[in-house]
């Protein structure tokens, strides 16, 4: 047992002082208050925060930061984005890649991420029709150990390379035959995943379910992998109504927007996360909230592929119905993406607060999307700092320049709007810390 | 004389290797090229850019930062915040207005600002109908010099409380009573900046004119205003429909919307800046810039104020058409408003590369408007690094984890798209070296 204090703690719904925190040597919270104690770390200038958990990251795709940014021939969209990480795709051998990964998984922890929810549909070493070696599976978890990162692998199902289409060129290293071959390479991981856990002496990596889209698989593949995962109480992810082509492709063939086609097939949204909703329906997304379902927008990777600004809901959303991801990794910053989760409301209702609570605490709301929201829609025990939690924190450094001015009710709202991942001294997963930026 | 020599020096085009840079004791750039001197600083690790400029801020409103956030009364607006402002005006005394003033340029220093143009429309100590000290011109420069940054007072007329109206409350502190008595304090700022100058040995300020909007004069003032800052060449800056409110209100009083008023009422745009635009319409902007207008966007207060987003114009603007502004000072990361700058077009036109120049090429026109159109907004010489103009640059940390994997080529790219100040290791105003973040 060791016992942290720092100037303040965010205990959920306000900072305050005098908060001892208790972690086990399992990595787990203990306890949280006044505990008495005399602290072993006492971390002075510090808020501790819980970490910041980004729900939707495609890891590699960090080597195409700085890339495909000039258009000679005119202006770009997702789908010419889509050639070039395709590209990408198919020049990447095993250690070219699990290097990306590393590197990606660093770049989050400085930033003050403690966990990610890798949505992984890379599968394999070589471009082939029956590419079955999933090798690229395991570096995602060697990566995230390397880099001291709590993983979901969110074991992606890709079988069509459009709607109703076969999967083409660098495509076919995505492939999965069958939900069959699915879950036998997702008891593999599983295998796998136990064994890292107990080596680590602590439950670091876990896994999800998840169909890629309703571009890469059709709605009975959806039903079966989403309804296997409900029985193994996995959590489960797909990308939603990202672009109008996608909507366009999806009604012309099935009748329906992805969207209500999703609701439809399932029935219900629990443990269900819908990646983007950049062009559902408003009251269609209430529709999906209200079963019980989780949106993870992508401010940044929305904004760098001009995706859309996503009609989010006004109506007070309860914590964690939101979360966020870092998606493309082109940049990696949760502080950013909160903020401009806000500021592209603002901008499209051209008012200010779009992102409310009950209590019209917007900077609450955007916290809650990149702690609890995040871990609620990965299934594990983190988000905030309370008892019986995987000790995952994100320090700041109050005497950064950046936060200047601020007071304990005003400090949440600096390091989000007036902040950047700069104000991250340092974070801990499962009790164990590591350095900030 | 002394030499530069960093790894990378950006030299209009792209970041070429093996250029010195050679600095003149009088804080201007004597050579750039390969000059065959061994240097007497060799920037290893660095990449060395212009300086960046914010051609807009109000540096005293860094003081509402994380305050004006929340929403116990449901959203607010542009409207709702302005209250906030003036009640931090009503506040101020002179000392606290230096100490954020002093604050606002470090930490526009540290982020790789090198020129600020201050929008200075607080000017007095006392909310007086006939307050006439103009005692906070006088600390703006004080408070640029002590942080070792380059300024232009942008001395700001502000005659009614809106349109066709009186000052009222708060508003008092920021009045200019005629064009006359405006003038008239030009004369003395301009003596007491030439005083600073002579005591620093180089040129670090200089003065801009302007009306603060048409919210705040008529067209009669601001037609002579202008004028006479023509006949001084002196710059002439004004804020242009920012605020659907605003159009309404010129529109209903004057019978036309701001832009097209200035337009008739000036004839010209010739060393003009409109700040914000954002409403205003794509070929009105058109004709704007062809008259030499230059329009300032502020992308991150613009967020924050829920303005709306800018229909920038399509037709490969110019180099220096556009320039960037902090404004509000919520945040300060010219690095970020270079991002969202572009992010913001994309969204709104669901495409990639929105504001490419000629060449297709987005990064460029993004650094262009945070260095040169700046430099060109405010009247000085810098935004390049070129013999003759200051020696003003902002040095990049090559080996920060947010630009690994960078070539020489995708360098602008990764730095705009993928990173934050956090790369800027150090700044330089005039040859004279400070500390970056």
């Amino acid at each position: 047992m060791r016992v942290l204090e720092a100037d303040l703690t965010w205990t959920g719904n306000r900072f305050e002082s005098g908060v001892q925190v208790a972690v086990g040597e399992d990595g787990r919270i203990a306890a949280v208050g006044a505990l008495g104690r005399t602290p072993d770390a006492r971390l002075a200038g510090r808020a501790l925060l819980p970490g910041f958990v980004t729900a939707h990251s495609h890891a590699f795709q960090r080597g195409l930061r700085g890339r495909g940014e000039t258009f000679p021939r005119g202006s770009g969209s997702f789908w010419t984005w889509r050639e070039a990480m395709y590209d990408l795709v198919s020049r990447l051998d095993a250690a070219t890649f699990r290097a990306l990964c590393v590197q990606t998984f660093r770049e989050m922890r400085a930033a003050g991420v403690t966990a990610v929810g890798e949505f992984h549909y890379f599968h394999h070493r070589e471009e082939s029709p029956d590419a079955a070696d999933y090798e690229f599976d395991e570096l995602v978890l060697a990566a995230a150990a390397e880099a001291g990162l709590r993983i979901v692998l969110i074991q992606s199902y890709y079988h069509t390379g459009a709607v109703g289409q076969p999967l083409e060129g660098a495509q076919r290293r995505f492939r999965s035959p069958s939900p069959k071959v699915y879950w036998e390479q997702m008891e593999r991981l599983a295998g796998l995943i136990d064994d890292s856990n107990r080596q680590h002496g602590q439950g670091r990596q876990s896994l999800a379910a998840s169909v890629h889209s309703l571009r890469a698989a059709g709605p009975d593949d959806l039903a079966a992998i989403y309804d296997e995962a409900r029985r193994r109480d996995l959590p489960f992810h797909i990308h939603v109504e990202e672009q109008q082509r996608e909507i366009e492709d999806v009604l012309a063939y099935y009748g329906q927007r992805p969207m209500a086609l999703l609701l439809e097939t399932l029935g219900t949204a629990t443990d269900l996360t819908a990646i983007h909703c950049t062009h559902t329906d408003g009251e269609e997304m209430e529709r999906f909230l209200a079963a019980g379902g989780t949106v993870c927008f992508c401010p940044l990777t929305e904004g760098n592929l001009g995706d859309g600004i996503p009609a989010a809901p006004r109506s007070h959303p309860t914590s964690g119905a939101f979360c966020l991801g870092s998606d493309s990794n082109a940049r990696i910053s949760p502080i950013e993406e909160m903020r401009w989760l806000e500021y592209g409301q603002r901008l499209a209702t051209e008012s200010r607060g779009a992102l409310r609570n009950e209590e019209g605490n917007v900077a609450k709301l955007l916290l809650d999307a990149a702690t609890l929201g995040g871990a609620k829609s990965l299934g594990i025990d983190a988000g905030r700092i309370a008892p019986g939690l995987w000790a995952d924190f994100a320090a700041l450094d109050l005497g950064s320049p950046m936060l200047a001015g601020w007071t304990p009710e005003t400090l949440l709202e600096a390091v989000i709007f007036g902040a950047t991942e700069g104000v991250v001294a340092a974070t801990c997963v499962g009790g164990e810390w590591g350095e900030g930026r």
